[in-house]
C-alpha cells in the first residue's frame, strides 16, 4: 500500500497538530473498487445511524455541499442522501480514522436513515439464540419513497 | 447475492419479533474475502471507536467469549483485541444492520482502543483545508505493546 506517509506523521503529532486536508484525501487508502466506508452517527444523540462507503467524489461532494452524499454500490453512482425520500444528512463533523481507511460522519438526520422508515439501520439485536428487531418503523417506506 | 431471505423478513418485522440467530449467520452476505465490518462504539459514552472486519470464526467467537474478536487483515489472523496490548473490548450489545452487512458492536472498552494510544481511532477532524488531531494519546504505544 502506497503513500501512507501523511497518517503516519498524524499517527505521532500531539494534540492541534495538523496537515493540509488536500495532502491527506490524496492519501486515502482506496479498496480494490475506489472506495472506504464511512459511519453516519447523530451529532447529539450519538446514536450509530449506519454505514454506507464513499468514493473521492462523494466525498468532495459531501466536503463542498455539506450535505452527505454516499457512492451507492447496487446502483453504481453517486448516492445523495435523502435525495428521493427527503431525509437528508447534514454535515457537522468529518473525521478519518488512524490509518486513513475509515470515515466517521457526525451528522444531523432528518427523520429516518433507514430505508426501512426506521431511525438508524442497526435495529437486529442479538439476545440469546435470537435476533430480534427491538426499533420501530417511523414512516412507512410506501410513504418514504412515494412520488 | 443469494440468501436474503431473513433480512428481508426482518425489514418487514413489527417491534419485538425475531429470526433464529443461526439463520441469520447462514445468511451474512459476506464480501469476496469473507468479511464484513464491524464498528465498535463505548456502550455509555456513546463514542464510537473504531471499525475493524469479522470474518464468521471471529464473529462467532465473539459472541461464545463475550469478548471482542475481529479478524485482521494485515495479518491474515484472528485478532482478539487487546491480546497483546491489554485493552480488551467486552461487549455488551451485538447489533446488524437492515441488509445484515454491517455490525455494531457495543462495548466496554479497557483504556485506548487505538494502536497509537489514543481513546479512539477518529482523532483526525476536518477543519477548513487541514486535517487537525483533536484527540490526546492516552498511553504512550511503546509502553502499550511492551513485553
Amino acid at each position: 500500500m502506497s503513500g501512507k506517509g501523511v497518517w503516519k506523521t498524524l499517527e505521532k503529532s500531539p494534540l492541534d497538530q495538523s496537515v493540509p486536508l488536500r495532502e491527506a484525501l490524496d492519501e486515502i487508502p482506496w479498496n480494490a473498487d475506489g472506495l472506504i466506508p464511512a459511519i453516519a452517527q447523530q451529532y447529539d444523540s450519538g446514536e450509530v445511524l449506519m454505514l454506507a462507503w464513499v468514493n473521492r467524489e462523494a466525498l468532495q461532494e459531501t466536503l463542498n455541499r455539506g450535505r452527505v452524499c454516499y457512492w451507492s454500490r447496487s446502483r453504481r453512482q453517486l448516492w445523495r442522501k435523502g435525495e428521493s425520500s427527503g431525509q437528508v444528512q447534514e454535515l457537522r463533523e468529518m473525521r478519518f480514522d488512524c490509518d486513513g481507511d475509515t470515515l466517521l460522519l457526525l451528522v444531523d438526520q432528518t427523520g429516518p436513515a433507514c430505508h426501512t422508515g426506521r431511525r438508524g439501520c442497526f435495529y437486529n439485536l442479538v439476545q440469546g439464540d435470537r435476533l430480534v428487531v427491538d426499533k420501530p418503523v417511523l414512516i412507512d417506506p410506501a410513504k418514504l419513497y412515494a412520488k
